[in-house]
Parts: structure tokens; sequence; C-alpha cells
């Protein structure tokens, strides 16, 4: 046992997840298993066409038919938005194959279905757009009247002199990448259940990430206060990022609760999913780089056009995020960014696994490979060379409390076995790194980043903790309970965590920005930590002794030194209640990240508290007669700070090795005409269970100052190193650079033969 | 408006239930609304002899009824306990008619009942005993094998010197008064859903008083930690002491949950209610009291006979109460108290609408009147002249800290015009008067009698109150959220309360002994100055002023003297949430009443901070030709320290009217060879509402020093007086002493042959 382990009794232990009995037996409760009395079932018309007017829509036979409660139009409506520039039901003309023209209320599903088919909507087509190429062609038909050059949005950011750091460049080289949208693939599809039979009560049953934007947005579209609003988020079967807010179907739901009095369920189809779920667009990147011939970064400046479908939704904040993250991993004087958002008539996109940033990711990491290989510099080398430290302080004023990125790489690089194999593997095999960077939490939504926590402590010793924050399937909850548990000096069974209910749970902005155990853990720690002094107060008395002289470890209280005078935590707390005072311990707790908010003009400033660094080897296999790819082994080093639960670390590093597998060899929604054309688990290609690779998990502690027990992140850091890895290690092994996602056999054959036609 | 009201904003102000549009429109959820996926039903078979022994028990042919689940007896249950002397589903012997013999679960309840009708049982008859005459004869035989004797429990209590007492006294009178069995009649019946599916988790849906001692019991009975138990007591359509703990269909439900894997539900009908219930017992009291010849009381020596039926249950604590009330109402030297508890094969005993006290009131009320004429005293005199008063302590140590006795006396007589009408109605016209007493919690049930209450503060600056308070339908959920929005200086509609899950709520001892508004009450106020305290922080800042100078009144904060400064409490709160520390208000607070415990041995202390007191006049009619009697007009004069909604003081006081009209006048288990011959709404007679009297309401506020806002009790109090009342109103109008309740016709006829007769 290592000192450090040896050091608390409960953190860095390896703890299965409290409610793992309850997922794996089919007991734990999702929205679907909600079932109101009188509770009506809806259904949503979309349009079955990519660009047209409404010219007729009939919803009289629906109607009448029997069970039906109630139908939706525009009328029914109005300009209620559902985004930036969306309404929530289309009145004149529709811009995505899907778009939400009308909905239905009845009794069942089925009811439901029959009235959706029995609407009928006439169109008249209209020329529709989908790519961003012939989005912003000069003659472009315009998609939204407030945009008459299908530019959506666009962000420029820079930070030092870019000028001058590429003309002190020794070494100068651009590289294009594309990267197709993608889409999660939720275990769950999306669903709300909601009740607003009652003018001034709402509430909503539904998986999300942030109940409090759904409360805002809520309040603020129905005119009720945000109190009055409950968002009741039970288990989720999965969100990266693509459960962050409110949706059309929540309002949908809304709206025809209010209409027909009952609770209203929407279930998404299969294929309703893919344009619900909104995964990310089509990236299209520009990278230059200015280096010097040692292979000392300088300068990069990076243009990203993406696709964002027909509405706005969050890409914004996509284009912020890789903004940033491009500065944020590798020591440069300068970087430059800029990023447009092109309307076109393909499905809203939004967010994806890793956010954006792993295309990113994916694409400088390539192009730096393409780099170093020019310079003639071996690929770690190069990133280690350049790899930020906690000195550092980045071009946009990032800082670095914790950072163990150096080791990261050299640890991986050591247990890979780089040394023997990059250059030395057989033909089509290949060996690749990536290397990774992600914030822990910190300020941009709100102006603040707050978690609160409240903990009950029963009589006989156990302890209910109530948290605001989700837990999607990454083990938050037993994360929460095991910080809660060490700090009081009991064991995580002994913790019962309140979550899912707005009305019962204290404030936390949410389970995004892989803010969970870092900011929440810290409102944990600090509620346990109140919690903990009025329990001192009556072990202190009966040991006659300070409270700052006593331990609480192991379900049992002693002073200092004197571990055989210990009493149990329960008869301590027991006799806390059953005094003269009679006190019952309730201990509360918030936290929020003493980080500075981003400057609005200039994007400067250091608006998270941690960040964790990542390194990652892959190593493949490619067959040249049918272009496939197989992945022998991921070696991932990844810098959490401090490992709350090592089992839990490992597996959020094995779903995101996972899911960056995916998104670098498999998935793509395949797209024809403003249609996914695979808008389903048979046909959107996920890698198989038997398809994952050897992981060897490297877990690096850097014992970060702010975070609770030295904890940072392990929510998406992982996924940013993965494709990179992977796309490299393939290149690695055919000798020609990918630059496109996926790697599909198709497009490994194509560039097999384009290197053989280039030779 | 009177200084008193123009001191607050919410206090005092008449408020209508917060829940009351909820429970008029069937919204309010109680237990039975709630429906489990896979949820069964259950039937209990009951004994259908008063006594016997189990000759053989055939559970075969309903065990084969398709959609039967499970059929559990003693087999299955052992000696598994549901009181101190009865096992939970009998073996051997059946000791009344209804005794729990077997249960089954099936999947829907006429399944249920069918399966109850295959499950055959013979008996051998065994002689049994009806009443406590027979039971203490001595050759009786002997129902339980512990008590030969067929006591079951005594209690005797003696303060001061009553021989001595008795030697002084100048006048010694002695009366015999019957009190029969009643019921409470809820309009909800007992329900039970459990579900015991997992071996380590339980979970109860039942509307109940006292969450902690159905958790403490089932924890200690199955064996799983207390707070492994989740007690959802929801809405409850009535409770009058009646649902203070755990009784058998909780467990026979959590036994076959156990069982079968699944969540099941009990629900009594008409018929069981009485059995279930336990509602008061057949009372015998024997009182004799030593007085001056001037009227001052001396000494009071009282016996009471009380038939517990087959079991004990909670008929101890009665005894207690009644053994400590006959003091605490009328100084006098000294008091003697004997209880005896008698087993017979009548259905077990428990509480029944002012436990038991109801029952002493009216003998010792009605005695105190046949003193009063016996001495030629007015009955409005003799009470005024032995009331005690706040300087004034019993015999047994009890002290007031409030006392409005007097007071009543004196407005009650004013108000109802007693000096007109004492003595000068016409012919069968009649009035009377009654006093009570009744302590506001205490201690007793615990070393403790503590209430903590947490509140929330959302952005938008409505609060969250939590409180493990049960609201039976007394309104004491809208109280708290009075409360708490008077410390808070927000309106009672910005206060959302929540409870009823033991899982979420914070400790609370429960809705027992008149605890509610006193105790509970003063955490919820705690908790509230706790938050107020941290969003005092913030305004103190803003105004650049001592946070003690600032004033918070209607959803509005400013400096003392500076209500032109004033901005809104909801800014405060955002500004504080919205601050560079990200501040989330909660806040805590808990109360327990730094009151004595009782002696274990004398009985003796101060085991609560506040009583409260109350007289009544009422004036009836009666018919002397059919015995019927017209109640017309009651005069209630209530100390309630202070009145926090005056609105819900008057429907307490109606109700307990009501109630009490229905023990004095109509309400009787007609019981012979040990069934209620009456069990059903139809043939127990409940007073309806249009025989209601007019009923005048003085509302007394002491201001208890101790008291939230100086409040005390209105739960129990008002009760007490009203039996003594009227039966003493019916004695006067007719001529003739009553000493048996209820009046019905027929006894009063028997009374004015009798009085006739003696002529």
């Amino acid at each position: 046992m290592s000192r450090k382990t040896e050091k608390y009794s409960v953190i860095g232990k390896r703890q299965p997840r409290l409610d793992g009995v309850f997922k794996s037996t089919g007991r734990s409760q999702f929205t679907d298993d909600v079932v109101l009395p009188g509770m009506l079932h809806a259904k949503i018309v979309r349009s079955s066409i990519p660009r047209g007017k409404i010219v007729n829509l009939d919803i009289s036979r629906a109607q009448k038919l029997p069970g039906v409660k109630s139908v939706i139009t525009h009328k029914d409506t109005g300009d209620l938005m559902v985004g930036p520039d969306q309404m929530l039901l289309r009145e004149n003309d529709v811009k995505f194959f899907g778009d939400e023209i009308a909905a239905v209320a009845a009794v069942d599903e089925d009811t439901a279905c029959e009235a959706v088919e029995l609407i009928k909507v006439e169109y008249e087509p209209m020329e529709p757009l989908f790519s961003v190429a012939e989005a912003i062609a000069g003659n472009a038909p315009v998609i939204h009247e407030h945009s008459d050059d299908n530019y959506a949005d666009d962000l420029k950011m820079k930070f030092g002199d870019t000028d001058r750091a590429f003309s002190e460049s020794e070494y100068i080289r651009t590289d294009k990448y594309t990267v197709n949208p993608m889409h999660s693939c939720f275990a769950e599809h999306h669903i709300a259940l909601v009740d607003y039979s009652l003018p001034n009560k709402l509430t909503v049953w539904s998986p999300v990430q942030v109940t409090g934007f759904i409360k805002m947005n809520m309040s603020f579209k129905f005119g009720i206060p945000e109190s009055n609003i409950r968002v009741m988020n039970l288990n989720s079967g999965g969100c990266f990022c693509g459960r962050a807010s409110d949706k059309a179907h929540h309002y949908i739901a809304a709206v025809l609760s209010r209409k027909t009095g009952r609770p209203v369920k929407i279930r998404c189809t299969a294929e309703e999913e893919f344009l619900v779920l909104r995964g990310g667009g089509k990236y299209n990147f520009t990278f230059k780089t200015g280096i010097m011939k040692d292979g000392t970064l300088k300068v990069i400046d990076a243009d990203l056009l993406l696709d964002c479908g027909a509405y706005m939704d969050v890409q914004f904040i996509v284009l912020q995020f890789i903004g940033h993250s491009l500065q944020m991993l590798y020591k440069m004087d300068a970087v430059k960014f800029k990023g447009s958002l092109v309307y076109t008539n393909n499905h809203p996109y939004m967010f994806h696994h890793g956010t954006g940033m792993v295309a990113m990711r994916f694409a400088l990491g390539s192009h730096l490979d393409l780099i170093a290989e020019d310079l003639g510099i071996d690929p770690v080398e190069i990133r280690l060379k350049n790899a930020v430290d906690k000195k550092y302080t980045t071009p946009s004023k990032i800082k670095y409390a914790s950072c163990g990125l150096q080791e990261c790489i050299k640890k991986a690089y050591r247990k890979s076995g780089w040394k023997k194999k990059y250059g030395k593997l057989p033909p089509y095999r290949g060996i690749g790194i990536g290397c990774g960077v992600i914030n822990s939490g910190g300020k941009g939504m709100f102006m603040h980043d707050t978690s609160a926590a409240r903990v009950n402590v029963e009589e006989d010793g156990r302890v209910s903790l109530f948290t605001g924050l989700p837990d999607m399937g990454q083990g938050s909850h037993t994360a929460m309970a095991m910080i809660a548990a060490e700090t009081l000096g009991i064991k995580t069974e002994d913790i019962t965590v309140i979550a899912g209910d707005t009305d019962i749970t204290p404030y936390d902005v949410g389970a995004i920005a892989q803010r969970g155990t870092f900011t929440t853990g810290n409102a944990v720690r600090n509620a346990c930590l109140d919690a903990r002094k009025q329990i001192a107060k009556t072990a202190a008395g009966k040991f006659g002794v300070k409270p700052s002289s006593l331990v609480f470890r192991d379900k049992k209280i002693y002073p200092r030194g004197a571990h055989d005078q210990a009493v149990t935590f329960e008869d301590i707390v027991y006799e806390t209640l059953h005094s003269e005072e009679g006190r019952y311990i309730m201990g509360n707790g918030f936290y929020n990240p003493p980080a500075e908010a981003l400057d609005g003009t200039t994007y400067e400033g250091n608006s998270s508290l941690a960040y964790s660094f990542g390194a990652q080897i892959a190593e493949v296999e490619v067959d040249p007669e049918t272009g496939m790819v197989k992945l022998l082994r991921v070696t991932v080093a990844h810098d959490v700070g401090r490992a709350i639960n090592p089992m839990a670390v490992e597996g959020q590093i094995d779903g995101q090795v996972f899911s960056g597998m995916g998104q670098t060899m498999f998935e793509e929604c395949i797209m024809e005409n403003g249609q996914v054309l695979n808008p389903s688990l048979l046909d959107y290609k996920l890698p198989r269970s038997f398809e994952m690779p050897e992981i060897e998990h490297i877990i690096v502690e850097t014992v970060d100052p702010y975070g609770p027990f030295g904890a940072k992140e392990v929510g998406q850091g992982p996924i940013q190193c993965t494709t990179q890895a992977i796309a490299n290690a393939v290149s690695n092994a055919i000798g020609y650079p990918i630059k496109e996602l996926p790697i599909t056999p198709e497009r490994i054959l194509k560039a097999i033969r384009q290197k053989e036609k280039e030779k």
C-alpha cells in the first residue's frame, strides 16, 4: 500500500458504483418508467421535405380520431421560440427534413401515430442547400431572412502577435481537415414527460444535464416563476453534452399538457433521435502553423467553417471551446482563430461527445505529426518539447495550478514501448500519439459556477447527501458519496445520494464542462465539513479535547493518537440528537471556483481553476486489401489530479477510448439531400465490444491544490487524445496522412491508392 | 388595525391553506393514489369468532387460485410481534373477532378477496370475555398466559399528601362515570403500500403521524438500518392520534412484498377500519373529590378501569395523560390516580380524538358541576375560583409560562350571556361550561422532542421549506409557511412546503402531542433566521450598514427607517448567488424545547414548555318526548398564545367542537359479543353538518415566551372542553346528572324517567 492510499480510507480505493446493482437489475428509474394517471402520449408531425413553403395544413381528420385529445399547430404556439432563430412550430415554411409542424396528444402512442398520419401538409418545395460551399456561394438562396449570406455567426480570437510570430518562424505548414457529422447514440432516447395541467406549476421529467437552463428558459417563455418549475432528471442513458438544455419536445409536451390539463409524454423514435439530439456538424478546418527547425512551436492560425444546419443552437460555444483549446496544450507565442457558422438545410447540429474539441484535436494532432515528419522530429519529442507546464501562462492568460502533461507523455511513451516500435513496426502496423487538455468547470454560463450540497446525518449514523448534480452514467454520485464518506470518516455505503429533483436538491449548475468532481465535489466536501464540525462539538466535549484534535476515520472518532479511546460515529451522532439540546446534524456547503470571468472582448482570462491533461498512444493494424483497421492497443495516461475512485477513472477512460475509437473509425451520419440515411443503430456504425482494444491505464496524480482531495476532471478529457492517436497510428501504418474522419475502409483504400499514385 | 397585527405582516392574518385548492380539486395525492408497476393487492384473513383455538388452517385452495402470488400464515411470520403482546399472525388461538390469521397478495383486489374466501379456518370456540367486570371476576378464564388475573397493566400516580388534603376537606363527593367505545371515523381508511422487494430497503407509503416510530419499529423487527426505511406519509384524511404508529397491515404488506419481490398495497374496508384503528375503549371512572365549602378545591382521587380489548397497544400512555391532566387545570393540594388496563375479547383499543383525556374531562367536569350544585356555587364561579394561573406550580411540578385560563372563562362567560341564562332558561333548555388544558409538545417519547427544518432560498426569491412534520388536515404546513414568510419578510405564497418523505425531510418527532406549531414552528423560525443572516450579509454590504439594522418585510429589505432605499428580497438573493462567492442560501434550524424529562418514578416534572387553555359554554335544547338534543350554540374561548393564522385556529376549533359534539351526543361502537354492530358510516352516527351549532370564536392571545411569535397549540385543546360543556348543558336542561357518554336519546329518556321516579 502506497503512502498516498494510506492517507485516506475511502479516497483512492476501487469502489463499485452505488447504483450498480439497481442499474444492472433494471431497478433504476428512467423517465419512461414514470407513468402518471391520465397521462397522454404525443407525437410530432415533421416536415418531409428539406426546404419549402407550407401551402396547406389540414388537421381536421386527426382531430376527429377517437382518442385524440389535442392537435397543436403554429396557431397554438405562435412566436414561441425554441432557439435563437427557430419557432417551436413552423408557420409558413420548413427549413429541414424533420422541421416541427404540428403535434398530437392522444390516449396512447398508437392513436397519436395514427393521428399524425392523418395530418396532411402540402408543400411548395424550394431549392435546398446541403453544404457549406453551396450555402456561402455568392448567389445562394437565403435560408434565414436575417442573414443574406447564410452565415449564422462567427468568432474571431487572437492572442499574441501572430504576424510577428509567423515572421520569426523558420518553417510554416498548412493543412486542411474534415470531420463529418456524427451522433452520440444514447442508450436512452430523448424523452419528456411534462405536467403543466395547472397554470402556475410546470413539472418536467426528462434526462437533462443542466436543470437550470430548462427552468430559466421555460420560466421566461411561459411566464411562470422559475421556482414553480420542477425538473425531475432521473437516471439518464448517456448525455455527452447532448442533453444540456431544453429542446422542442419539452415545449411541445408542455403546450399539449396545458391545453389538455393532463400530463403528456413524448418519446422520440430512433429516427427522431438524429433530429432531436443534433450531434456534431460537419467541420472544415484549415491549420497554418509556424515553428522553429528545432521543433519549438511559434504560432497557429486556424480557420473553421462549421455547417450548423438549419437553425442555431449552442454552436457558438463550440467555436469558443475550440478557439481557447488551440493554445492550451502546447507553448506558443501567439494564436489566431476564426470560426464561422453557416446555415444549410441539413438538420440543426449541436454537440457531440467531446464538444467539437475532439474534431479540432484530431486535426491539430495530425497536422503536428506532419510538421514533425517534415522536420525529422519524433512525434513524441515534438509534443514533449512544447508541452505546457505548471509555470506556464498561455497567450490567452490561462494558468495551470497543476499540470501533468509532460508526465503523461513520458509515462505513455515508456509503457507503450514507443521507442522500440515507432518506425520499426512491420508494414501496415502503425503507432500514433495524441495529447489533450480540458478544463474542470469554470465560469462562462453564468457569473458564477456554483454548486451547493447538503447533508442530513441520521441518528443511525447514515448520511443523506443532497446534490443537484446529475449522474448520467459516469458514476459521479458514487464519487460524491466517497468524498462525503472520507470527509466524515465513514464508509461510502453509509451515504445515500439524493438527486434528480430540483424541488428538493440544492442549486447546482449541472453536469457540464467537466465540473462535477471538481466543483460539486468541493461543495460536498464543504457540506460535510460543516456537519463534521457539529459532530466534533459533541465528541470534543466527551473526550475533553479540542475539536481540531479529533480524528474521523473508519466510522470511528477519537483524539489524535488515542485510537484506543475510539467511539463509533453512530454513537456520537445518536448522542448529539438525544442530548438536552436535541441537535439534529445538517451540513450545508457550496463552492464557486474563484476563477476569473473571461474578458468579453478579448476572451482573455483564466476562467477555470483546474485543467487536466492526457496523452494516449495507439497501435493499429491495417488490412491493405479491405481497408479495415484493427485497433490493437491504447496506452492511456491521464492526469486526474487525484483519482477519487480509480475503478471509475478507468471506466471513464474506457468509455472515452470506445467513443473516440468510434469517432475515428466508424461513426458518421451519412447525409443525402438533408436526410440522415442511417438513422438507427443497425446502420449507424458504433464499435462493438469485441472491437475494443487492450487498454493500459496510467493514472497520473498531480494533486491539484483546488480540487477536492486534489481531484480534477475525467469527464471529457481522455477522448481529446483518442482520435488523434488512432488517426496518427493509421497514417503511420499506411504511410500516408489521414485528413478526414471517420477513417472508413473506403477512405483508407483511397489513401493507399493515392500514396501509390504519388510514388 | 390593532397594534398586534401591525407588528407583523404575515402572522395573525387570515390565510387560506396553501394546499386548499389542491385538496378541493382532488389533486392532492393520498396513499391510494400511488400505483406502482407490478404492485400487488393484499387482503387479510381474520378470525370470525371472538375467542378460540385454531384447529385447522387450509390455504391450499387459495394458493392455487390464478392471480394469487403469495399466502402467508404464522409459519411465515413466526414470532414477529406487532405490539407488546400480539404476534403478527395467529398460530394456535384467536383472541378477538378480527384477529389476523393469514394474508393473501394477488394481482388485484378482487382476486385477493376471492382467495380470502377460499381459506378455511376451523376453530374450537372458547369462552369469551366481553366486559371488564367479567374479566376481573375471580374465576374468569385467562386471556393471556402472562396475566392470570386479566389485568394488562396499571399506573399509579400520587402528587402531594392526599390523605391530609381529604382530612382537611369540608366536603367530599364521589361519582362514577362511563364512556363507551368510540371511533374517529377518518375520511381516509387505513392503508399501506409497502415496497420491500430488495432485502435492505423498505419503503412504506402510509398516512402516519410519527414516521420515526415506524422506522424505529420496522428497523428493529426486520433487522435493517433505520435509514434504509423510507416513509412516504403523503396527505392524510385525518389522524386524531390513531395513526401515530405502525400497525399489523404495515407488517403484513411488508412480509408479502419481501416474499413476492413486488410492492404490496393493503386498503382496509369500512368494517376493518374499526378493527385496525382501535378507537377509544370503554372507560369506567370513579371520582372522589375533597373541597372546602367556599368552593376551594383540595384534592381529587380518581380511579379508572379501562377495557383495552384483546391486546395492548398504547393504552398505558392514555393512563399517563389522564393522570397528569387531573391536576393541570385547577389548583389543588394533592391528587391521586389509579388506572388499570384490563384484557377482554373485544377488539384492541387505542386512541380516539382527544386521547382519553376527553373522557376524563367529561367525567371530571360533570362531577365538578354536581359538587358546585351541592355547595350552591355557580359552575363558572367554581372554575374561575380554582383556575390555575401563570404563577402556579401544580402538585406534579408543572409550570405555566403563559396561562389564559381565567381570561378564557371570563370571556366565554360574558360572550355567552351566562349570567342572564344560567338557571333562567325555559324548561328543557340548558347551559353548561367546560374547561380544558393541554400541552404543546414536550419530552416523553424520546429523551428529546426535536424538530429540524431546512430552507433553500432559490434565485427568484422563492423559498422551499423542508419539514418532517405531517399535515393531517389541520393546516400545519400553511402555519409553517407563515412562520417562514414572516421571519424572512416575504409572503406565505412564496413558500413551498416540502414534506411527506423521510428520505428528504429533516428529522421531526412528528405530529403528536400538539407539538407542531410550537416545536416545529420554532425549528422553522430558526432555519429562516439562519437563511436571513446569510441574506443580510449581502444587504448589509450593499447598504453599508450593520446586518442587525436591516428590516425584512413585504418582500423588501431596507435599513431601519430608510424604507425609500428598499431593495427587493429577490434582487438581494439573486445578487448573493450571482456574486463572486456564488453563495447559495440554505438555512438550517432545529428546536428541542428545554423542558425537563419526567422523573421515571414519581412522574414529577415540567416536561412541556407550553400549555394552552380553554373554556367553552354550550347551550342545548332537549326534546323530552324523543330525548333528542339540539346543540344550539357553543362559545369557545381558547388561549393559543398567538394565532399564527386566525382562520385556521377557527377551523381547528370548529372541527373539535364537531368531534366533541359527536362524542357527547352520537358516537358509540355498539358492541355485542365482541363485534362492532355498526361498523360503517351508515350506522355509526357522526354529526352531520346541519347539526353544527352556532360557534362563537374567542381567540385569547397570551403570547407565550417560548412559542414562535408567542404561539401555542390548537391541536387537541379545544375538544377537551366540548364534551363537558355539552353534557353539563344537557344535565342543566333536564335537571338530572348525565353520567355516561354518548348521551343518546335513549339515555336521556331514561334519565328523565329516573328523575321523575326520584321526585
